[in-house]
């Protein structure tokens, strides 16, 4: 799903692309704080808000993915059939596209624009497999241990995700696709884009291979004491 | 509901009105922070906190609606007899218009104002019909999927769509009406409000057509494998 | 219970008294922010934490009222015995002050002190009164409809209404005695809690009065289509 | 667990060490923010959340410890054996040091660093001993009244301690030992571990004393009218 609060919270020091279309001035309108602590904030915060209501009452209808990875690591269980897991990624990517154009349209921006964010290297791209990885974990021990309570942990895993990786945590490589379309505080450029796309995949599934470990069934697992348990 | 808290968020560039009744001093009074997106976290943070309890602790006695556009949807529905709505819309301006008055009255602000907020033009009221149909969309499978969780669906929502939208997603014609009684941050001026009005009704029309689609009886619905939904 | 928190928050503008025992340098100490929203933020999210973690915890236990003001309420209603809400309400005050001494020790600040931050008038005591209206008004209808979710209902109640009244929502005169013994952002002078108090009493009081109507047994209430509620 | 947002919100007057290594420019990298409260408040959310989702879904596996000072007081309830005490404690503290070398490498800094950012005196340590006894009271009494709602009493315990303590309530031994390899705004220098260690220590005996005459068995407990509870 795309951040659309991205739009808004450009910092000071945010790249700023001089084009006939963006003014000096232009280029500064919607911009809503020069902290950048607080741009994250501002980002985090609606973003597992509305994550929580998104997986809420989709999750039901479709399955809530959202997520190329995740729609992945579900074809390599044996839970989505090939041919709707192509059907959902394409959704997925499209959605998010189509999630930029909204954005942007309220915002009075360009529909669709490209962004020049650089977001490369190798911290960046471990950041993202570890985003990844944890999202994977959090959702194949919450469907096991508390279905219920998935829509919960993905919201709240996404708003921490994103404090404490250096690549706030996109975690999917849809989201990285309709964020190369916007030139704000949260774009990527399409340059970046493999990397990104690569590495998510990677944390995906090595996320799987150990939850699937872990998740194991218990008669392999050593015996606890349950009194111990939380 | 009207967001109180509004009143003491006005950041440094909102517009003041110089009048007898309000000196340069006394324009500044109750602003609490330069940073428009700190006042943005100070007035989402407690409005979904209190739509939770307002939903919870109401929605039993009267169905906990507050919103007009939300009433119209249970009318067209036929959930909600004409006469009952026609007193619903009726009571949700008035108090909207009466914790005006409260918020007011708690900051020794004049009960009622003109608001000289400018909230006009195509993207904005763009932005109004995506938060309505968010919020229509939210409630009409809230209630199918997990009745219980409403009030916290409603609650993330609003938190969230003041983030994404560019309008703070009033979302709410009864909201706007009494936040055209208000000169401070949260205001609408008068000669805007029907745009906002319109534009929140189509999209609760909007979201609930696209959402009896979705949420048709499940024999027309696509099969789906169950192991792949959260 | 006593917001330990406001301790640290002391934005730059609160009184600062300077004395033998508070040299300049020394009133700055503790002080992590210029943005009086940013402090009151740092006020309201422990709070409403920590209210939901104590409720859950001390509840089974003690009905965990830590409020005179609710107490009284519960005597009223004769579900507490006089003897029982004296012991409560001396237990709260005296707990309220022995926590503004652990915070005051964590700090390194003399362990009491007397405020001489300035609360009073009567924007004030309509703020207090308000805000103690609605958190009988949570409890009573919380305790009816939804009684497990009382520990959440009371944090975010309380988290929403720091902003929403122009007084810090006190709501509870035990917190109020014990915010007299603070000398930062949080306290209040020992010569406006007399003020205070009563506009919380009367507040709850008629928070009771108007939840026992709104309550009453349902033959009385006004027949609504169940189909309309949330 | 370590909080590696803490990585990333260095405020301007935190220590910088001038090394080879860190050139004045790369002291400032990775600063968000230069207010304290944010760089707290970006400190608190994640850390609240991501204690949700971890004691959610690794509950269930092996209990959730991940804290010392928590395994010891099982330990002395005679609820986990002495070997499995040892090796719940390495396992916390490899842990500790494994997440500090992650956070590190996502943000590019060397892997492992000494820090330099003093915490004690007495009024540090009566704060980690204040938390402790929290977090110790906290997720006793959860267990014993609400055992599904540990994960979210834990979290916000946390987040909320976090401001209402002085010493950012570390409140765990290995959390303390990990973050003295980070030279970063949540260090502390290993000189500073053992004050922290026995204050958390001690806070945690007593909190499991008290908790232990709060929690006894219902016939010794004072008779309470069960209706004025919540």
């Amino acid at each position: 799903m795309i951040r659309q609060a991205d739009v808004r919270l450009r910092p000071a020091t945010a790249p700023c692309r001089r084009s006939p279309r963006h003014s000096a001035s232009g280029c500064n309108r919607g911009r809503l704080t020069k902290d950048v602590a607080l741009a994250l904030l501002g980002n985090t915060l609606p973003t597992g808000a509305i994550l929580v209501v998104l997986i809420t009452i989709l999750g039901p209808i479709s399955g809530a993915h959202f997520n190329p990875a995740v729609s992945l690591i579900f074809a390599l269980k044996r839970e989505l059939t090939a041919r709707d897991t192509v059907i959902y990624i394409a959704a997925q990517v499209l959605g998010g596209i189509l999630g930029t154009m909204i954005a942007h349209g309220m915002f009075a921006l360009p529909l669709l624009d490209a962004s020049m964010k650089a977001r490369t290297g190798g911290a960046q791209w471990f950041a993202e497999a570890v985003a990844a990885f944890g999202l994977v974990a959090t959702i194949l021990a919450g469907i096991r241990f508390q279905r219920a309570a998935v829509p919960w942990l993905v919201g709240l895993y996404i708003t921490a995700a994103y404090w404490f990786t250096a690549s706030t945590s996109f975690a999917n490589p849809a989201v990285a696709i309709a964020r190369s379309f916007t030139n704000t505080f949260s774009g990527i450029r399409p340059v970046d884009l493999p990397g990104f796309i690569v590495a998510e995949l990677i944390g995906a599934v090595v996320g799987m291979l150990v939850m699937t470990w872990l998740l194991r069934p218990e008669k392999d697992a050593p015996p606890l004491n349950p009194e111990a348990m939380l």
